[in-house]
């Protein structure tokens, strides 16, 4: 891609558009359109909008996705958990059911849309990488719990209410006394038929003769089938009498045109929430379109995919809709309904359209319990605390920064949960790399190679200390040096050199260089010459700027077989295999 | 060190004790002491606190810090930079010169104490490494114009008030009518002898044969002659009807005994100012008892001195003190006037309670001109422009995490200033780091030594290419791998095997794992095998642990000489010597 397509994509695959293609795409919006009709509705009440809103947010960011988008096959629109980022950040400022909760959700994705704008024009799509894989697979885990449990009242018909974990448990607690029958009914047999479409529907279709890709979106598109039937039953048993509550009149027409609010102490106050959407966003949207663009070899740009994403959610914004992103479910369907360009996408918009203004009058009898199942059958699928027996299993500290993010998320909410996963992120890694792994190394008979004499039989010459350090030195271990470097130097007595080996030195930044100087003049007074061998290009380049080479007392070796041979001309005559473990210059 | 000695220092010098170190350590004190009396009144004044407590806060702290530390020479009290970080802090809750202030002030000290302790209860010293180098820096120099800049009100004798540099100057610039004379005159003569006697009175001793040492000590002690000086000419010509304002009557006494505040507000707000003192107080004494330690090959156990200072610090606070800190002029001149063991500091100690007990009356006329005019030539030595270019020809974001420091504390006072330096630091490592250097490498000739293909004349095979990545895997970074992978394998036509050489990979994390978990399902359905290279120990154990070797397509190789040589027999028949810069897979 070069020139204007690289910003349009549309201009690279709309030009060879054939046919086909057309046929392929109009099928996938078909089906895309009778799965998005329910699940819009139902993310819509999850995020406190009235259910039209879910709707509008479903047309106008899947036309503009498809203008500015690098995939072929995401499906844009509103989304589980950024939903309930949306819910917990618009509930803390407006009043759901209120005119100004909309308004308040529709800037929300504005300044979301004008955030992952700026990102994408100054290429900061790398910031997304700062949600780590244990933080965002644990904070969607809590999302889904979290989602579940707030759904589990239009289950029993009653108003509980709650940002976290414990405040919607006790909230249905406290409501448990005014479960309604029928709504329970409704509900419990609504996620019993969708358990049973997901487990067994397709083995069935299978058995019946059915292709794998057919049963497979069958079984996807079930829930089409539980909110007919359960629309019929309401309507037909005039089951409002009996205080089932429905979605009732949801005004037809096509989306509305809302000017963005130009009251900046309210973008203020939802700055912070929309960069943790936009963030959480896009790495769910990048993560679902560049895992379906790998199984047929195309390539996402993920700057690109910020322009796309942060026009989509200015679209939402304009058209009566709410913060959206890329969908896992609807874009693995249109993937496997056989979408072959955006244009799907385009025509799924007009397919939720023509919903839009004919469809909506059949839906005044849909139970929300209908809407609740639906949505705690999809999200239980996000729970998954298998990944963090796989993670403790690898490495304790990812597996903390995931338990915390699930934790704080549940117990504080979307967005402290997030941070505080983010921040422990960084404070571990700062850490670790605090408290680097050295070795004293030898060399391995016969071969010009260094090992750690910890771990292997070496040679090392009693006067010459060969210390690998496996990191990159900077601000948080440049005194941790300092110290071991002091530590080595106290315990061997013959000490006369020391020599640095800095093939995973990577970076030495100024605090470092410090630290270097700093041991290069102790060693001196000391009697000990510093030497560095394998120093890597770039991080030599710097320290010639500074003039380093000159201050030190020793020298700088191209390999570290040089500087030994070179340091102890007796050497390996004079070397000694080192006994591991028992030296006193060991370290760990 | 073993042993209670470990947390009892004194026991390890104590029992060695004789009588040729207790004379050098009764001359330091004496030397000492003279110094420390206006130096610590002026510290007093500056931190907003009365004189008196500047005296107290040089009694019991240099005490404890006798049993606790682990530095013969450090010389524990009131500090320029961590008195102006006591102003900035305490000035905030309440108003100079009132009870309360000397209240929250002592407070401040007790709570930052007991962080100190904590910290080195859990051995938590390397804490203060995250105060990297240029930060420090910037932070000291910007603190030393701001503690400047505010003492010039007791040279013009004005109610200047402020604590950025700014308000200081709008405050300075307001008040400079009603400037004075008298006050000036005190001022300018004394900066005037002070410089002098920096720059002149050394030489000028060791001309009339004055040893080295001897020279520098009477040259560090001479703002007592200013004071002496002033003082007289005050009462002599009687200065105070000029308006020249004095310490006035100092209370004279042993320091009180003054409970810490049990207001748990206050705790609150006060914790992170106590935060800051801490770590910054840290750094500055541990800075300064490295260095002296290293002259003379002792050695500085960081988390002992953690216990010693925060010791000092709850002394302090319960001694009508405030926060205190080693202080690097008193410890240098304790070091140079041959204190041997703790024990000087104790004897200081005594000097300066005889001091508080005596010599209080006599200081009724100092001028506090002449307290000012000793902060500002002391602290301008703080104030290290050439830093900022040293820094700037090393590495620019060093250089711009040192210049948001000087500029962040300027504009908007110390506490945001070292929060900016310190996230600004992390920030530009993390993005660093997110964005590493990889290089393609091929074969030198003759050698098993491989290289970047665009430094050098390498071997390459036509279908294997071997990528070095420079930097631990881990979340920042873990999706720029990927892209670059596919980029590679985009651009590579012909490549069946791609080997990643892992020299410098010191650590993958859990997100890093996913990735090349991505990378090897890619590279498999795009007919390409993933192998691996020279992976270390640690990084091993952890594959290994997690079943990595299994799922991966290709191998993993001890040597990336012995995985080049098997996945392409021919090689390096079939090797063609790279053309720097030009093939399509050279990568940056």
């Amino acid at each position: 891609m070069s020139g204007l397509s690289r910003f349009l994509p549309i201009l690279a695959w709309g030009a060879s558009y054939d046919r086909p293609a057309l046929t392929s795409d109009l099928v996938a919006a078909i089906i895309v359109t009778i799965m998005l009709i329910p699940q819009s509705l139902a993310y819509a009440l999850l995020a406190g909008m009235p259910p039209q809103a879910g709707l509008y947010a479903s047309i106008a960011p899947l036309l503009v996705y498809a203008l500015f988008g690098t995939s072929r096959v995401l499906a844009v629109g509103p989304v589980a958990v950024v939903s309930l980022m949306t819910a917990s950040a618009v509930g803390q400022i407006a009043e759901t059911g209120t005119e100004n909760y909309a308004v308040v959700a529709a800037l929300l994705a504005f300044l979301s849309g004008l955030m992952l704008l700026a990102m994408g024009a100054v290429r900061l799509g790398a910031l997304a990488n700062f949600l780590s894989h244990p933080v965002i697979s644990g904070f969607i885990t809590a999302s889904g719990l979290i989602i579940a449990t707030s759904q589990v009242r239009h289950l029993f018909g009653v108003d509980a209410h709650g940002d976290t974990f414990p405040q919607l448990l006790a909230s249905l607690a406290e409501h448990a006394g005014a479960i309604n029958p029928a709504t329970l009914m409704i509900g419990a047999v609504t996620i019993g038929f969708l358990l049973w479409t997901r487990s067994h529907l397709k083995p069935i279709l299978r058995h019946h003769g059915w292709k794998a890709r057919s049963a497979d979106i069958a079984a996807k598109i079930a829930p089409v089938f539980a909110v007919a039937g359960t629309t019929l039953a309401v309507w037909a048993f005039n089951l409002i009498d009996q205080g089932v509550r429905v979605v009732g009149e949801i005004p037809s027409g096509i989306p509305p045109f809302t000017a963005p609010s130009m009251d900046f102490a309210l973008w203020r106050e939802l700055a912070l929430s929309a960069a943790l959407i936009s963030v959480v966003g896009f790495v769910e949207s990048v993560s679902v379109a560049q895992t379906l663009a790998a199984k047929r070899r195309q390539r996402i740009v993920p700057d690109q995919e910020l322009i796309g994403l942060g026009a989509s959610n200015v679209a939402a914004s304009l058209s009566g809709g709410f913060p959206v992103t890329g969908g896992f479910a609807r874009s693995v369907v249109n993937f496997d309904a056989g979408a072959e360009t955006p244009a799907a996408g385009a025509f799924t918009a007009i397919g939720i359209l023509l919903a839009a203004l004919l469809l909506t009058p059949l839906l005044y009898y849909l139970p929300k319990a209908t809407l609740g199942a639906t949505i705690i059958v999809a999200v239980l699928s996000l729970v998954d605390f298998g990944a963090l027996k796989r993670t403790f299993a690898y490495s304790r500290g990812d597996f903390s920064a995931m338990a915390a993010t699930i934790l704080f998320t549940l117990f504080f909410g979307v967005e402290v949960g997030i941070l505080a996963g983010v921040g422990l992120s960084i404070c571990l890694h700062l850490w670790r790399t605090s408290r680097p792994h050295c070795a004293i190394v030898g060399l391995v008979p016969k071969t010009q190679h260094f090992r750690n004499v910890k771990r292997h039989d070496v040679l090392t010459s009693p006067y010459v200390v060969s210390l690998r350090i496996d990191e990159s030195l900077y601000f948080p271990n440049a005194r941790f040096l300092e110290d071991k470097v002091a530590a080595i130097v106290a315990d061997t007595p013959d000490i006369r050199h020391m020599i640095l080996m800095c093939t995973a030195v990577n970076h030495i930044d100024a605090s470092a260089l410090e630290s270097l100087e700093t041991i290069n003049r102790n060693l001196s007074d000391a009697g000990v010459t510093l030497h560095f061998s394998e120093v890597k290009g770039p991080v030599m380049d710097r320290l010639i700027t500074i003039g380093f080479p000159e201050e030190l007392s020793g020298r700088i070796f191209l390999s570290q077989f040089e500087a030994l041979t070179t340091l102890d001309p007796d050497f390996p005559a004079t070397g000694t295999i080192a006994e591991p473990l028992s030296a006193p210059h060991r370290i760990s």
